[in-house]
């Protein structure tokens, strides 16, 4: 890959794209994934002007370079959130979680019974629209927030405490489909029960580490003599952590999140913490983030569009339905006001990340590989999926904008 | 490749055994570069309990990082350096980097053609030698200057301009290598002059927008909305000057160190140069430049010592000796007491970095692939090189340490 050309080509124009969009009270999110989109298309249409960009989305370099964004922003989310508002936040979380994930699996599986012809495949192929449509972008919902300011409300702080379940919670979903892909049936209930435990020992592994061995680190930093040693200290860990994560069946976000938490102003010191926070915060909007984002772009293929209009728009619309549904309804219910359930369904809607990622294991995998003749919806599955990636990560912010100028209704 | 567990172990050997160094007054450099050697030989004994380490000079991923690494470094030497100390220190840098090529190029051919066998390749094989004893490893210089605190001295100045104008010297030389093994004969005089025009309007092109666009840039600052502006448009420039250099021939580190030079302070404004200094400096020295310096120390590989152990110790020496009596003779000529020319001869010595990287290419070209029977020097010259390279970058910082302690005689 020439990495310093793609960087420059990529960094340039989602920061002018970013500028635009700022400059139309949009954020500058919204720029960056448009950026993608169009440079995509230009590839695309004169592949041999840029053939540094022909097939980047499988090329090694650039996925690791997108992978440290993703990364870098959930160190950042990590670093700008407390564990105490995650613990406060809890009961609504899960509560927003766990609706946000049931009715968006169900609606997909539903989309799909109606949609998809009848196959050995047709219910591993259902629950992966299921999946896809379950899974919120923790990355993309992260900025989106931080974009609009609302990162440290009390709606903002749901959000992401329930995007983050919902993480967790997909990985039980994944397992499912996983075992589905391979196996042809269910996984055995021991699988499901050895997953959980595994996810449980995460936490409990980096709570001891974060509320124990942190605070000691905190406190030694002054006795080491060598330069940076404390960005050092907070990459060592979030590489650790993320390690740890993959280990035990977690994405590697998940291990960069948690970091972040257990590294507060009180376990390492106020001017080293905002000397954390500032490089984090310089590397990821000012570099890396503005990459990852506009790879999602870049993503984009509108085939499915063209072949199978219908099954495409009623997938975007059950996604967002289903988080407004599920997620907003979840709010509502336990006794959020009607804009901020709202604020919370769109909140839930970006996809994109992992899920782009699930896509492509699904893909190769086979999954849609064997279509009956005159079927168009199999065969746009996986272009439908980046649709609808790419479409609710760039209308939720766009939405969730309009909502939070409205008035509070009180809570 | 297992990307944050390979940056985990690395990360924290380096910096373990850069504390080490530290601890016993040694510059952490040599400690990163031991922690690399020690990986190295752990890998090599049991590859089997460290697959993710094994062939990772090879990963393109892995490359990538270390790039990065020198990419940073680079940069952040720019960010310290100002272009009119350059000028001011012109005439002695230049005389230097004259003295420091042009007498290791004679030795290393020298002891080419006493110790290599006859053949087709013999010439282009001193040559190698030469180029490999001439070339003087600017990041690994800059390093050793910042962690012995001389970066900023007259010699100091003297040292990284000398090895700067070395890095650009050795283009011509490189361009000589490459004609000789893809065309079997020199190039001709026409492409050389074709070569220094490239290299000349590099750095027009560069000085003209450094110092007309950058300050327009640095003004206009306050303008844009989007976060982060400042540190993606050092970025931006830092991408757009390696891409440049890339293209005319040079490589991509003198692209990202002249980015640096004309990104000052009163370009941009004292707290926005702060803000970059800041995140550079804790990106390169808490971050990429210990994975970069201990990929030096993975790379080697000690059978050369074993195979023809004479003619290491001689090419080693020679390395020593060829910078000590060039660059330091040259300093000397031109006025500089005996501490200090001691100080420069030693200060250019570390190989390493685009060195290896030019090994790797004479290595895959299949220069050192025809030994005739009985000859060990020929398969061993890669293996010696690297040898050279870790040996002059560790014993450097260690005996320039001594230099500098020593009382100064004047200047």
């Amino acid at each position: 890959m020439d990495l310093f050309y793609v960087l420059l080509i990529l960094l340039i124009t989602t920061r002018a794209f970013g500028e635009l969009a700022e400059r139309l009270r949009q954020p500058s999110l919204v720029g960056e994934l448009l950026a993608g989109i169009a440079l995509g298309a230009l590839v695309a249409a004169y592949p041999e002007t840029f053939p540094a960009f022909v097939g980047l989305h499988d090329n090694e370099v650039f996925v690791t370079i997108t992978d440290l964004g993703m990364f870098f922003l959930m160190l950042f989310a990590g670093l700008e959130m407390q564990p105490h508002k995650i613990v406060e936040n809890a009961k609504s979380a899960i509560a927003v979680a766990c609706g946000g994930m049931v009715v968006p699996l169900a609606l997909g599986i539903a989309v799909g019974w109606a949609f998809l012809p009848e196959g050995d495949l047709r219910f591993a192929q259902c629950l992966f629209l299921g999946v896809a449509l379950a899974i919120t972008a923790v990355p993309a919902t992260v900025r989106i927030l931080m974009d609009l300011g609302q990162f440290h409300t009390k709606v903002g702080q749901t959000i992401i405490s329930a995007a983050v379940f919902d993480d967790i919670l997909s990985l039980v979903l994944l397992a499912w489909l996983t075992a589905l892909m391979s196996l042809g049936g269910p996984p055995a209930a021991l699988e499901i029960v050895f997953l959980i435990a595994k996810i449980a020992a995460f936490f409990a592994a980096t709570a001891i580490i974060g509320l124990l061995v942190f605070p000691l680190l905190g406190r030694s930093m002054p006795h080491f003599r060598e330069q940076e040693f404390e960005i050092s200290a907070v990459f060592v860990s979030a590489f650790g952590f993320a390690v740890l994560a993959e280990l035990l069946g977690l994405h590697f976000i998940v291990g960069a999140f948690v970091t972040g938490l257990y590294f507060g102003r009180k376990t390492i010191g106020g001017a080293r913490f905002e000397r954390i926070r500032s490089t984090t915060s310089a590397m990821t909007f000012g570099f890396l983030a503005p990459i990852f984002f506009a790879s999602i772009g870049l993503d984009l293929n509108l085939t499915a569009l063209f072949e199978a209009p219908v099954f495409v728009l009623v997938v975007v619309a059950m996604a967002f339905f289903g988080k407004m549904a599920g997620a907003g309804g979840a709010a509502k219910m336990i006794g959020t006001s009607n804009r901020n359930a709202l604020a919370i369904g769109v909140g839930m809607s970006p996809r994109g990340a992992v899920e782009l990622v699930i896509a492509g294991i699904a893909l190769k995998a086979g999954l849609f590989a064997e279509a009956p003749p005159g079927d168009t919806v199999v065969g746009n599955m996986f272009s439908t999926v980046v649709i609808m990636a790419v479409v609710t990560t760039v209308l939720s912010p766009i939405i969730l904008e309009k909502v939070f100028a409205a008035k509070p209704d009180g809570d």
